[in-house]
Order: C-alpha cells, then sequence, then structure tokens
C-alpha cells in the first residue's frame, strides 16, 4: 500500500534506471565501444519515449560510476575499456581422480574477515543489501508480528509453511517448472538445502561429481559427510562438459552430480536450456541424482530466465535447491528444495537435524511474494547487478597485468579471475589484506590447489571505496607477478 | 512498558497461582492426602498473608483442576488418589550390543499425527503455547523490525549474536556454570546443536553410549550419522547408572556419551548434582565427550534448579546444548551449544552446514533476556508444569488398569508410562488415533523395542478434553491388556 501511494516518484525512478540499464547493455554487446559517441539526451529522450529529466539522471548514473564520459560541445562518450579487453578464463582442466575436501581452516579465516567492517569487502558473495527490500520486508515482519497469534508460535514442521510453499510453486513457472506446492520442503537457507539432499543420497565414501570450480561452501558439505568430490571439467560459459561428465560415470561409481546450471559460482556459467536437458537426460540413463543449486538463477542480464534442469526431469532425479537469501535478505534464513523422489527422506532429514525453519521469517517471504513486491525486486537487482559486475569487470581491465583473464558473467554477481600464472592467490590474499581489502583466494573453490592463480571477486556493489581497492588490487598483483617472475 | 501499567492486576493474579501452587506441593510431598482436609480459606490467607478472594481463587482454580473438592459445610479436600498409587517404571535393562538406529517411518507418522488439530495432543512434547510469552515476544519483535537497519539483514554468521551470547553467559551463571560468550555457538534450535556436537566428535560406525530411554529425536541423529547407539541403563529417578556406563566404556569404543541429565525426556530423571560430577570426572578420565541436553533443566519443581554438568568440567569434555523452545517459543528456532574444546569444530560444522541462524529471532530473545522477562516467565511454567503434571498423573492413576506404572518427575513436562506387559504400545497407538488421541509409542525411545509396552504422554496442558482423553485412553489399555491376556 505505501508503494502505491508513491507511485509517480517510484514510476520515475524505475525510468531512469531502465534507460541507464539499456545503455550499459549496449555497452556490454559491443554496439557502443570505447571511445565512441553515444545517442545525446534529446535522441535518447525520443527513442525511449522518456522525459529529458530522466534520460540526463541516467546519463549522470552512468557517469558517476565511471561508465561514459561527457565531453563539453560534443556530448557523451563510452569511457572505460570494453569488458571484452581481457580474455576469459581457460575451461577447467582437473585430474581425474576422486578427492577429499580439506580446506576448512581457510574457509574460516575468509568468513572471519568477511566479518570486519574496516575491510573492503570484496571477498564474500554477500547481496549488495541496498538493493534488497529490507524496508519493506521489515515492515512486513513488524505488522506480522503485531497480528500474530499463539498459533504462530507452534513448530512449523517439515515439509513448512503452505502458504509460502504455494508462492514458491506458482513463482517457478518463470523457470520453466511445474512444481506442485507438495513437493517442496522449506529449508532454513539454501545451503542446508544442499546438505540434505547430499545426504539424502550419497553415503560417507561416496563419490560426487561436481562442477570445477564449486563454490567452497558445497566443497565443505561433501567434507562434512566423508564424501570424495570429482571435478568435472567446465566452461566458463556454457558450464559442465557432458563428454567429460559422461566419461566420468562410465568409469567411476557415482552417486549423485552437483551443480550450479545458472550461474555457477564463482564461474558464471550458465548451462543453455538445451543442454540442460541433455544433462537431465543422461543422468537419467544412470538412474543418478542431480543437485542443482539455483539460488542466483533469477539474476540474469539477459532477456528471458534460464529454466531449471528441473524443467526437464521425467524421473524425479533432479533436486532442485534454491533460497531467498540473494534477492530478498540473507538474515531471514528461508530456502526451499524441490527434492524429486528422495522427498521423504529430505523431509525426515529436516525434521531430525533442525526440526523445523523459523516461522515468521517463512510468513514475511510468503505475503512479500503474494504481494507481488518479488517481481519488481527482482527487474531492480538485475539491472543493478548486470552494472556492477560491468563496472567491476572494466576495472579489473584497467588495473590488473597482462596475463590476467576474467568471466564474462551472464547473471549473478560474482567475478573469477584468473591471475598470471606467477601469482599465488593466497599471497594475495594476505597482501590485500594489509591493505584492509578482501578477495576470495582460488584454493577454496576446488580440493586439488588447480585454482592457485585464480580469485573470485564479489561484484554486488560499485562504491568509489570500491574502485580504489581494484586499482591497488591490480598494483599488488603487479607486485607479485613481478616478485615471482625473478 | 505494558506489563508496568498491569502491575495490580498481575500481581493479584500471581498472587492466587502462587497459593495454588503451594497447596499443590503440598499434595504432592504428601502433607496433606487423598481424603484430608487442606487449611480453610481463612487460615490460609491468614498463613499466606494474602486476601481472603486470593485463596478463594486459589482453591477455585484447584477445584477447576480435580484436585480438590468442597465438600458442603466442611471445607475443602483433597480428591483425587494421590500421584504415589501407582509404583514408579523400572530401571530400563537395554541389551549389551550397540544397535544401528532405524525408527524414522514411525517418527514421521507421529509427527504428522501431531499437526493434526483435529486430535487431542498427547504424545508431542510440545510445550504449552498458553504458558509461554508470545504476546511479549511478537511486540518486541514488531518494535525490533520497525526500527531494524538494513545491518540487520546480513548474516549473522556463527558463532551468531552477541548481544545474545553475552545474555545467555549471564543467565547460565544460575546453573552453577561460568561461561564467557566466547564459549557458545548459537544453533537453529536444541536440536541442531545436538546434531552438530555428535557430528563434530564421532565419525560413521561409531559407538555413543545414551541413557535409556532416550528422546527419539536423539536416536534418529544417531541413525542419520550412521553411529551405533549403546544403552545404558538409566534410573527413572538419578539417571544414568555410573557402574554400568564405566563398563560399558571398559568394554566398547566409546566416542560420546549423551545424556538429558535434567528432566531426561521420556524418563523424567535428574541426575543429582553429586552424581553429576562422578558423571564428568569419570568421563575426563578416558577422554570422552559428554554431549548434555539441558533443553528442560529450567523447568524444576524442586527448590533449586539443579545445575548443569558442565558446571564441572575442567577438560572442555562437556558439550552443553540448550534451547529457547521450551519456554519462550518453538518457533523462533534459537537455540546454543557451549561446545567446550570442540567450540571450533562446532562452528565450522554450523557454518558449513547451514551459514548461519535467523537473526530477528536471536534479537527478540537477546532483548526478552535483558529485560528481565525470562526469570518472571520461568517462575510461571515452573508451577504450571508442576501442577499439570500432577494432574495428568492423577487422572493415569485414576484411570489405568492394575500394572501400570508412571514416573514422578521433578521437573519437565512429560510422563513416562509402563503399561501391563500384555499391552503393545503401537496397537494402543493406532487404537488411540481412531478415538482421536495421540501419544507416543514406547518403541520410538530405543533402537532395541525394550519399551514396546511404555508410552510418552505430554503433561503440559490440562483441560477438560484432556481429562476426557486420558479416561478413554485407560479404557482403550484395560481393553487391551485384557484382550492380548486371553
Amino acid at each position: 500500500m505505501m508503494e502505491e501511494k508513491k507511485t509517480p516518484k517510484k514510476q520515475e525512478v524505475f525510468r531512469y534506471e531502465q534507460i541507464a540499464g539499456d545503455v550499459i547493455q549496449l555497452i556490454e554487446q559491443g554496439t557502443y565501444r570505447s571511445g565512441e559517441r553515444i545517442p545525446s539526451v534529446r535522441q535518447m529522450s525520443q527513442q525511449q519515449g522518456a522525459s529529458i529529466s530522466s534520460v540526463l539522471q541516467a546519463y549522470l548514473l552512468l557517469e558517476n560510476r565511471g561508465l561514459i564520459e561527457v565531453r563539453p560541445q560534443s556530448g557523451y562518450y563510452v569511457r572505460a575499456a570494453p569488458i571484452d579487453n581481457l580474455p576469459e578464463p581457460e575451461i577447467s582442466s582437473p585430474g581425474l581422480d576422486p578427492n577429499h575436501v580439506n580446506l576448512h581452516d581457510l574457509m574460516m579465516m575468509a568468513m572471519r574477515d568477511s566479518l570486519n567492517p574496516g575491510l573492503v569487502q570484496l571477498g564474500a558473495a554477500m547481496p549488495n543489501l541496498e538493493l534488497l527490500p529490507t524496508e519493506r520486508i521489515n515492515r512486513i515482519m513488524a505488522g506480522l508480528a503485531r497480528t500474530a497469534s499463539k498459533g504462530t508460535h507452534r513448530y512449523e514442521l517439515p515439509p513448512g509453511l503452505e502458504e509460502l510453499r504455494v508462492q514458491i510453486a506458482r513463482h517457478a513457472v518463470n523457470s520453466g517448472c511445474q512444481l506442485s506446492p507438495n513437493e517442496i520442503v522449506i529449508t532454513s537457507g539454501g545451503v542446508e538445502g544442499i546438505d540434505l539432499c547430499l545426504h539424502a543420497v550419497c553415503n560417507p565414501g561416496d563419490i560426487v561429481a561436481i562442477e570445477s570450480p564449486m563454490y567452497f561452501g558445497t566443497l565443505q558439505i561433501l567434507e562434512v559427510h566423508g564424501l570424495r568430490a570429482l571435478e568435472i571439467p567446465t566452461n566458463p560459459r556454457d558450464g559442465i562438459s557432458l563428454e567429460a561428465l559422461q566419461f566420468a560415470i562410465e568409469h567411476n561409481p557415482i552417486k549423485a552430480v552437483l551443480t550450479i546450471s545458472n550461474f555457477n559460482n564463482p564461474l558464471g556459467s550458465c548451462i543453455p536450456d538445451e543442454k540442460k536437458k541433455e544433462l537431465v537426460e543422461l543422468l537419467a540413463r544412470y538412474d543418478i541424482p542431480l543437485i542443482d543449486n539455483d539460488v542466483s538463477g533469477e539474476i540474469y542480464f539477459t532477456e528471458k530466465r534460464p529454466w531449471v534442469t528441473k524443467a526437464y526431469d521425467k524421473k524425479g532425479l533432479v533436486m532442485l535447491c534454491s533460497s531467498f537469501s540473494k534477492d530478498i535478505s540473507p538474515s531471514l534464513r528461508v530456502g526451499w528444495v524441490a527434492p524429486g523422489r528422495h522427498k521423504n527422506t529430505v523431509e525426515w532429514l529436516k525434521f531430525t537435524t533442525s526440526v523445523a525453519t523459523a516461522t515468521l521469517p517463512q510468513m514475511a517471504i510468503a505475503q512479500f511474494l503474494e504481494s507481488g513486491g518479488y517481481d519488481h525486486q527482482l527487474r531492480r537487482i538485475r539491472r543493478e547487478y548486470a552494472s556492477n559486475v560491468a563496472l567491476l569487470s572494466q576495472a579489473v581491465t584497467r588495473n590488473f597485468p597482462a596475463g590476467t583473464r576474467v568471466t564474462r558473467p551472464s547473471g549473478g554477481f560474482v567475478l573469477w579471475v584468473q591471475l598470471p600464472e606467477t601469482v599465488d592467490s593466497l599471497e594475495l590474499y594476505a597482501l590485500a589484506l594489509k591493505n584492509s581489502i578482501t578477495i576470495t583466494p582460488g584454493y577454496l573453490f576446488s580440493p586439488t590447489n588447480q585454482f592457485y592463480n585464480f580469485i573470485r571477486l564479489n561484484a554486488a556493489a560499485w562504491t568509489y571505496p570500491i574502485e580504489r581497492a581494484v586499482r591497488r588490487l591490480g598494483e599488488l598483483v603487479v607486485e607479485l607477478a613481478g616478485k615471482n617472475a625473478v
């Protein structure tokens, strides 16, 4: 209701952000290249059917972000070196043996540093709180708490709050997925969902095939359960190699496959929908469950939401995991799983290991989704993250030495940077920390150290301190590359 | 603040409840026995320094609950058969071999039935929502949500909210325990804490010594982790047998011991403080961790809070687990662990398997504890649960056939009932369900079926439908006992 009263102002804000987003896309697609002039304010106003003032605001935003510059008496020009000046990282080439994972001291160190407010945080993949609907969620929670009955203090036992499961099932249609609320189990965040799924289908010592690189939290879950990770080569654009996966399946007793098919963290890869279908069919032939983490699936920069693998699942083998931590709020700790044929086991594990998920956060998200606020929110963060990813990418391009490679994600909000071979990411981590900057060292994303010279950068926000930090990081990489080359 | 405005009325309520509580204690202690006259209203008013009206209200309450009866021209008399008409259950005598646990279908069935509002719920050990400070918590949460900053939407990473850990450490002094906030890890409810502790110190196949009977949720966690349960004989009064435990340790490679030293669920046993010290010292000699679930430790009916085993821990071997689900709200999902020397591992496991606990519930409990509301709340539920446990116990005594035994817990809110040997608790479960009543069958509390003729009853509430249900249950037990004896 608050939204409606403010409609005119909100729409105006939306308009100029939309224009800025369009321009960013044009620059990224190469329609306008570095040093080229973009349409004048008047032209753009006519093209877009927008007010002069909206276009001016949009251009000011782009200028402030260092994307375009104004040349007096001449117009607006694309300022930064275009994103594709640096090549993309190579496809990963892990060894052929499954590996036990043991990286937890490193992860806990990175976790603790991520809590330090004195550091510029380029390490942890935290969403940008400025872009999340925190005020709206707070209002909803305040309203719910004020009017809540005693009954809401009961355990909300698995599968979890029905209203929320209904909303999730409705929203899943956008991702090509026909889900019934009864197929869904609410979890305390996305990570718990992955933990439950792995637990449901694997026993200690089992082998799990994973995309490589893979989000370190997931590798840690493998370690917790005594599972062995078999890394499958993964392309920075279209994800896990099906040929390599098939080969691995034929030569190893693989019990599950683990992917982030939409916007792998850290790789940014997105398996094209047609290839997703092939992946699901391949695993169906061998009756192997696919645990697919779709936590960033809604944050796409393309025209259309990429589908989820679950959309192609005919045998109930796909275990789809997601959460609202990246696009609504990390602190509510609400996620969900659609575990297919293993639903009963997942529900039992959920009940046994944590009984239930907190009720009020589930109610708040259900209400937010029902009110339609979610779609508006998603449009906003897609635009902003697309812009911030482009800006960070350009800053890396400007500041890092030759030999650096960087991903071009079409969604999510992290960049995966391959540094010159002489640079060790742990050395860089220590050096960056002395400069009050965090990064995530590549070691964390594989049990085999193959990414020793990679780092992951969080692109969720773009501010002047971040811009300065990236410049400083570039200097540190140059320094290390030179020192180690000697 | 709302509290203060209402002070006079609240105090009056408090007064008559206090008097009623005192009378119940006098009856339980045997000061007044069945059929005996209790002090007149005038006498009691003088003894207690309370108004006539308070005493009248107290007697009315006791009368409504069937504890006393008024005889015209004569006075008030103790009505029910005294609680010690039925003998206590025997000490458990489990077999000597560790056992894999496999009871989850049964547990999930009981869990689902516990959600059915059409049934009289004597099964699940749900706290009585009427006695929990739900309105107060709702007000606190509404206030917090209204004034919360964006920052509260950040992940509240392990070890969890500092204000809450400070409050927990302060409160722990009452249980004999000097804890630093830095020793505490916040969990999503008490069960998660036990799960993390077991995970931290055991590997699949390991043997864990447990009190017998043991809360089924804990047995399920053992199953989840592929652990073997070695049941130790446990006395309904003073808990786990140290002699039997020592024997077990000498003959098995025991990796951890699991107890509910204060008010075992379902047994109600409480290990006396001096014996706790011996237990801790015994395990210290063998360097075996003790995972102690203190979730009901605050709900004591005696004068003094029983201490926690952690109070005697000199080697960091005691892993103390607790939660606020039984005395503040089940749906907030906030618990905590003081894992001693295994703290880093527990923290790592918490981060890896669920990242964080929801923030707002942590803030709400911290504020509630800080405001001093917790102590008031605890006094209230101790009185009420003592009364309700006594009432349920008397109702069982009145309605169940000879050969029945029932525990006399000095805390918590469950009763453990041993039925005649011819009665199978699963048969009774099915029959009770047909009569719209749930119970928890004894099978769930041991991996060895040794409690096939036991049931656990929830004594958190006492209402007329419950009274009627217990009467009906008694008839069903009589029926089954007769049928099976033939």
